[in-house]
Formats: structure tokens, sequence, C-alpha cells
């Protein structure tokens, strides 16, 4: 068992799943976790999960999935709390853990750690609120005529068991207790993750954490599982047992639409919250141009940081053609050149960066505007930036996609209709910017509606990278951004994904769940009869 | 045109489909409405639209999407009141042509317009309250460390135009105007509904009152169209259309699951919320036996009211075996052997009926309770009662489906186990309800989460059939029931089904909705920095 540091609670890692508190040594093949930066393995060996462990953390899930549920609210909330403690009690191992799984540097992925251990705290406080039971109340009105009214009490309830699919790209905040887990716990579901095989120790690490958890605040053991898989037989299986309620799943277009597909197929077809690609468009207007080295500066900044493998990257960036548009691709094309690549995760994602940078610069009317630096080791292409004009993006369908990594595509548009244009074909998108002055104002008005209806964050100014975890965050879109354009990944709306509403007629008071009874006993925020209460 | 009666405003048919507000004959062969009680022929002949018609009706329901979204609350509602007014001018003409199309009774259909109109008000006033728009604000925190935080507002906006789909059973609740329309046009969302082949002209009349609302109201055109169609050609057109956003539909499962794989297979897949089947379980326990016959007269009633033709009609009544059991049993036997068939809604739906209630009477283990007298005419099955023990149930899958109409099985169960399994073993219900008393608590407690988990509406006494329209109300559940476990649709939570919310970031106050402006101008209840604020 390989020691890799010294946190208050080392890390020590097995590469077994973890099913229900139990290590469950895999089945078949071995594998091995890798150094980003060098493509050295590293770690124990990993066997995937058997189709009978992947069956058996379902049922597990399931089995606890009615105790979990019913457990107080500030039981729930001391759990999702615990998790936070656990992984903080890691230490900086789970840090150089994830840094070398992962070639993030330790210093994103400490700001990583306190926005996963924030997360889960946030959801705890929801939980302890019981804002997000929904709870809307219809008194009986028995002297009504024609009819009288029952009464009618209404709260959200979780769906079940939850599988969640994490990213590479936020090995904590978006991987084994990263948004999807917090929401799901948060909501009463219980949680069965597919560890992610670009940070297997890094999932291993931080399942043991919340494991601990469960654990000292006494949840049903099945609350939470690990599986560990490298292909997609695991996550197939999990999505295709019976007992799995829903699945959110961070990841590429074609991973979430496989999931999609196996979750329709189901002879009882399941929810797939898939957040899956987007370019996030920002669109530059004239008045935006009076200091061009500033914007190019963060432009810049926001496209190379962590090797531009963030889902919000500003991939797509729409300028205007003319000669103040020339002078801020000549500041962007300085900057660029002065920086250097960075390790990006996977050599599977630099490969595919590289392909995709060399399909773009190939395509007619696209020109290279600058490049910077490859980094050091094999895995850290340069930073590139690339220009064409409304035709030539229009005519090449392959650079409306997305290219992983900091590759940048400018498109120089002429004139109002030709930038509407643009827009209205463009798909749908976790974010859209528009940089603009009040002289701009006309011009906004008539594209931000084509942007909201095309994008789940809207911006006025700044840059979409930086993704605030609060109540009025939206980090969804429509489709092919995500699967479910109706909720969000990250923020407390997305305890919504894991909830249906249930409606309780007539029910004695003795029988109803605390939320629910007349007097209110948990002081919960209600509707009652169409006002709001808010809580006590 | 033949005139069909004297209303304030009279029903003028045509049998034309109504887009935009424009009268389109159809294309293909002629068919014509029947009369319910006899299958005779009557109304104009119809001819289902063409595909450039569905494609127009599309297209002009985008082009209004935006105008019709940007409309000031007031407005949206005064519309949706509108069209109540509009329905309400129709007079006893519209009861008497959907009496006739259905074979409905007046009485009920007077009550059912009354639900449609109230349904109609019930989300205008929503829209005017705002509370739908789901706002919250996170208002920015310049001096935060380590990193600011931006100013974000949510709110929610209408997905684009609606695809709706109504329900031979209810042909005003559930139909052109019905609850599906009265939601999205709520939610903002332009609606293209096809009229149901078993009431066209009814669907016809209600459509031009719309259409009327529509221009008294001055809404842009295509908000509302209406497209006649027989067969599947013109359904799947309209869901195949990629300007339409949504679906909703309720009907039979195959014709949900048939929307629900088109929606799938579209380049840009769309939720299809789709209400399909269900046997609404009522649970008998011991307490509730203390005076069967009126237990009896109860479930006889709801049974076979509307010749049993509800979603929520009580198809499965779980009785405890024994004397008590039996008591009740004779009972229904005794009140059943006195009822009288009414005319279904279709040939094939009394077809359908009648076969269902032969498949269930040969199968092992089941016995004939007491039958009716069939009723006038050729479509006017006795209604039926059957029996069997749970061993028969669980033997025979087909037992567990819907027979829809007024057939019941009474399944007898043995102790508090069997009945346990019989509940886990059952798929998702619109309803489930529990007639017992406080000497069956201890057996309520174990069952009411087994309810819950499977049913969108569990009620302690009382019969599912009677659905109120109000804000606590949850006409859904898990599938097969529907194949939008997360919504309802029925009540004011409908809406939320043709919304998806949206993040402003950062936004000068000029260019934000009034509904996110920091001074709330508009009065809209809020979620600030976590804490509900109610409207004002």
């Amino acid at each position: 068992m390989p020691r890799t540091g010294q946190g208050r609670n080392s890390v020590e890692l097995t590469g077994h799943s973890i099913i229900a508190g139990r290590d469950v040594p895999g089945a078949g093949e071995a594998w091995r976790g890798v150094v980003a930066a060098t493509g050295e393995p590293r770690g124990p060996r990993l066997r995937d999960a058997a189709p009978d462990h992947v069956a058996r953390a379902a049922e597990l899930a399931a089995a606890a999935a009615r105790d979990y549920r019913a457990l107080p609210a500030p039981r729930r909330a001391d759990f999702l709390d615990a998790c936070a403690e656990e992984i903080e009690a890691l230490g900086e191992d789970l840090l150089e853990l994830a840094a070398t799984e992962t070639g993030l540097p330790p210093g994103r992925l400490a700001g990583e750690r306190g926005r996963t251990c924030g997360q889960l705290r946030l959801f705890a406080g929801l939980v302890r609120d019981g804002d997000a039971l929904g709870v809307r109340v219809d008194p009986a009105l028995p002297e009504r005529r024609p009819l009288p009214r029952p009464d009618l009490r209404l709260r959200h309830v979780p769906v079940g068991p939850v599988a969640v699919f994490g990213a590479s790209n936020f090995p904590l905040a978006f991987s084994v207790a990263g948004g999807d887990t917090a929401s799901a716990l948060a909501a009463g579901c219980p949680v069965v993750a597919k560890a992610h095989p670009a940070h297997p120790g890094t999932c291993e690490a931080v399942a043991r954490a919340v494991t601990a958890a469960a654990e000292r605040t006494g949840m049903p053991a099945g609350v939470f599982s690990l599986l560990v898989g490298r292909g997609t037989e695991v996550g197939q299986a999990l999505v295709g047992d019976p007992r799995i309620r829903a699945v959110g799943f961070t990841g590429s277009r074609a991973g979430g639409l496989a999931l999609v597909e196996a979750a329709n197929a189901r002879p009882v077809p399941i929810p797939v919250h898939a957040e899956m690609s987007s370019v996030n468009p920002v669109v530059v207007l004239g008045g935006a141009l009076s200091d061009p080295a500033a914007l190019a500066a963060a432009y810049v900044a926001s496209l190379t940081n962590g090797a531009g493998q963030f889902c919000t990257n500003p991939g797509l960036l729409l300028l205007p053609a003319g000669a103040a548009g020339d002078v801020f691709r000549a500041e962007v094309a300085r900057i660029l050149a002065g920086t250097v690549g960075q390790t990006m995760l996977t050599s599977d994602i630099a490969d595919a960066y590289t392909r995709g940078v060399k399909r773009w610069a190939v395509a007619d009317g696209v020109t290279v505007v600058a490049q910077g630096a490859p980094g050091e080791g094999p895995y850290a292409p340069a930073p590139v930036v690339l220009e064409c004009d409304a035709a030539a993006y229009a005519a090449h369908e392959d650079l409306s996609g997305e290219v992983f990594g900091a590759a940048g595509l400018v498109v120089r548009w002429s004139g109002d209709e030709e930038l509407l244009t643009l827009l209205e074909g463009m798909e749908g998108q976790l974010t859209a910017t528009v940089h603009g002055t009040d002289a701009d104002l006309a011009t906004a008005e008539v594209i931000l509606p084509v942007l909201e209806e095309r994008a789940g964050r809207v911006m006025w100014g700044g840059w979409p990278t930086g993704v605030e975890v609060s109540h009025a965050m939206v980090h969804g879109g429509p489709w092919p951004a995500t699967s479910s354009p109706g909720t969000t990944s990250v923020g407390t709306l997305s305890v919504g994904r894991w909830l249906r509403p249930v409606c309780y007629q007539s029910f004695p008071d003795g029988l109803l769940p605390g939320e629910l009874r007349p007097d209110n006993p948990l002081g919960v925020s209600r509707l009652v009869d169409g006002v709001l209460e808010p809580r006590s």
C-alpha cells in the first residue's frame, strides 16, 4: 500500500472500488494511473469493477435510499459538512496527488479544494433551511361550492440512487465529491460514483474521505460507493442498472451522448444530466476596443488559464472587422507569443488538442494569429489563436465545434446583420459574453435576446472562466451544451435535478412529513394558497 | 359551413387547420368526426395538415416566440383571461358539440369548461405575480477575498414553441386550450396544438376562441396554431420540426412512447412531457372496512364516473382477504349490478375496453365479482369488477396494466408482508390511495413510503378521480405514468416544464429585464443571497 504523503489523514491507495464502505478489489486486466506530465505509470494497480460489483453498489444504494431520505435534515447536512472536513483533513497530500495525476498546478488545486468544500457546506446549509423542498400548501376548503377542496400539501422527494460521472478537468470540484455528488446527497439521493481513469488516485482518496464522513455521521452504508472503471463497460452497466434513477455527467459530447442513449434504452428510462461541450462565444462590440491592450491581456489570460481546460473556456471570440479590431488582434498576438503551454490532463486530451488545432488551421480562410511556446514534457502543446471571417466560419462546420484546450478562434464580423446571423446560427452554449459600452447599447439590445436563447449564463463584460458557486448561478444551457437545459450543475438550484414533486392529499397531521405539518415545525418556506411565506 | 348552435359567439366549423390566425384547408383524403353514441359521421369534412402546413405553423410559432416572451406580464395574462372569456362566449353550443363528439354528458362538460377557464385564469394570475420566474439574486461582493463575487441574477425563460397533444377524455380541460396550452402560454411559449381526431369540432371551436383572444389582445399571430391530423404523420412531423422545443402529451402509453422516441431521435432532442397511463392503486386497510356499504358505494361511483375514462380512475383495489373484505366485495357486487354503461369516447376505446376485460377475465385465478348492464348504443359496455389473489396478480403481468374504462380489479391480500410485496412490485403511478383508520397507522407507516416512491399524489382516504387545479397539486409520477417525473401536468407548478434558468452576470441595470433590476420594479418574489423575499 504506497503512501503518498503526510496529511492529518494520510492518503493511502489500494486501487480498489469502495462499495458501501468496503474495499472491493476489481477483476480483469490490471491498469494504472499515470503522471500527467510524463505519462509514466504511478500508484497501485487497478482493476475494473466486475458486473456484480456494479450491481452490488446499486443494490446497496437502493437499500440505503429510504433510510437516507427519511433522516432529519440536520443529519444529512452534518454528513455533507463532514465530507468537507474529511477532504480537508487529507491535507497537502491530496493536492500533490491530484497535481501529479492531472498536471494542474497545486495552487489551482488548492483553490478547487476550497470550492469543493465550500460547495458541500453550501448544500449542507440548503438542507438545513429546507428551501429545496419546495413546499406548497393548499388548505382544505370544505365549504367551497360546487365541490369542496381537499387539503393538498406538496413537497419534493429524492428520485433515488444517482450515478455520478466526474470530469477530468476538475478532479475535486467536478469529480467524486464534486457538484453532482453534493447536490444529489443534499437532495437525499445515494450516490454511486465512477472513478475517473485520468485521476483514479484522487478519486479513491476523496471516496475514502466521503466514506469516513458517512461512517462518522452514521449514514446508511450504501449512501456512497466508488466504482473503478477504465473503459465504458462499468459506466454502461451502472446506467443500465434498474436501481439507478438518474445520472450526472460532466465531460465530452461523445461520452455524454453514449450515456443518454443507454438511459433512454432502459425499460424504465431515466434522466441524464450531462454537461457536454461549449465554445462560449465572446462578442466584442466596437466600444469595447478603446483599450485593446487590456482587453487582449484579459482574453489571453482567460483562454490559457489551466491550459484552457475549462468547459467555459472562451473558445470563440467575435471581433469587429476593421482597424480597431486589428489593433486588438495585434495585442493578442503579442501577448500570446509570450505564453507557454501547460501540461494537459491526459495524453489523449493533448493529442486531441493538437489534431483539432491542425484541423482548424488548414480550413480555407483560417489564419494563425499567434502561437505561444510548447511547455515542458510531451503533453504541453502551445496555446494558439486563429482567425477567419464570418463567411469562412459559416463554410466550415468544424470551426463551430469545441477544441478543448487553449485554442481560440477569432471570427471577424462586419455590421450588426452579419453578427446577428453568426449568433443565430449558434448551437446551445454554457455561456455567452458581450463586451461593450454605452455606445453599443443598440446592438446589445438586439443580440442579447439571441444569446439568452442559446446560453445558460449571459455576461456583460468579464470572462466566462470562473464559475461562482451560489444561488443565482446557472451552469447549464440548451443542447448540446447540456442534455438537460432545465437545470444547472453548479449552484443550489442544481438540487432540483434530483427531486420530483409529490402531493399529499387529505393526510392526517400525524402521517405528514414534518415539513408539511400545518404548524410548520421545521419553519421551512412555503407557498400557502399561492402566497410565499419565507422560512422562520 | 354548418352551424351547430346559438351561443353569443356561434360555433362555426370549417374542418380546417388554423395557422397563426388563418384558415388553412388540409390535403389528402377527407375524413369526418363522428357522433360518439352512434359512430355516425358528423360535421365538416376534414383533411390532415400537409407537411408544409406543419412547417409553417412551427415557423410562425418561432417567429412569434421572441415578441411573445418579451411582452409585459400583464399583456400575456390578459391573453389568458381572454381565452377563458372567448371559450365561455361559445355558450351551450360548445358543450353540445363536445357532448356529441365524446358521449360525455353536458353536465360533466359544463364542469370541465369551468375547470378549463378557471385554469386559464389561475395561470393568468401566476403570470401577473411573476412567481414562476423563480428570480434569484446574488449581489456583487467586490471586496470579497481571494476573489470578488460578480453580480449574478437568475430568472427562468421560456424554452420556445411547444407542441401540445390533447387527450380524448378531457375534450376541454386537457385538449386544445387545456392544461398544457395554458401553462405553456403562461410560461411565454407559443403553442402548436394538434386537434384530437376524436373531437375535431370541439378542437376547432376552442382554437377559434383562442385565436380570437390572441387577436383581441394583440398577440403575435404565431402564438397559437391548430393542426388537423388523424394519423400519426402530422404529430410526428410536428415533434420532428427543429423549431419545436418541447412537447406536452396526454394519452395512451403507445402514443406517448412514440413521441418520446421521435423527440430523442432529433438532431437536437427535446423533452416530451407525456402523461401516459396509471392504474391508481387504492389500498384498503382493515380499519376502513367498518362501513363497507359506504366504502363500496364510493368506490363504484369513482370507478364508473364518466365511463371510468379518467387517468386517475381507481383501476386496482387492494382488499384484505377474509370476511370483512368479503362483505365489502358483496356490497360492490350489489351496487355495481345496478349500474349502466355509458357511451365511451370512441368505438376504438370501447373495443379496447371489451378486449381488456376479456383478457383479464380469462386469466387463471381471476373471477368476475359483478357486472353492470351495457348502456344504450353499441359503445356503452357494462362496468365490471374482477377479483384475484396476490399470487394470481403476480403471475399475470397483464393484470397490472391499465384497462381504460370502468373496469376494476380487486386484489385480495393477506398480511402486511404480502401487501408490501404487491406494492413494491408496482410501476410508476399518477396516484396511490390508502383507506384506513387510526387502527391501521402501523401498516400505513410502512406502506406510505413505498407509495410515495411510486406515485405523484398520495391520498389518505377519498378517491383519485377529481383533480384539483391549484398550487399544491401534482398530476404526474414516475415512469411509465409519465415520461417526466420531475413535473406535473396540472396546477401552477406545471409552468416549470416550459422554462429554463438563465443567469445574467454583471449586467448594467438598463439592460436587465424588469424582474431582475435591483429596485425590483415589478415587485416579484426573489431569493436574495439565499433568503426568500415574498412579492410586494
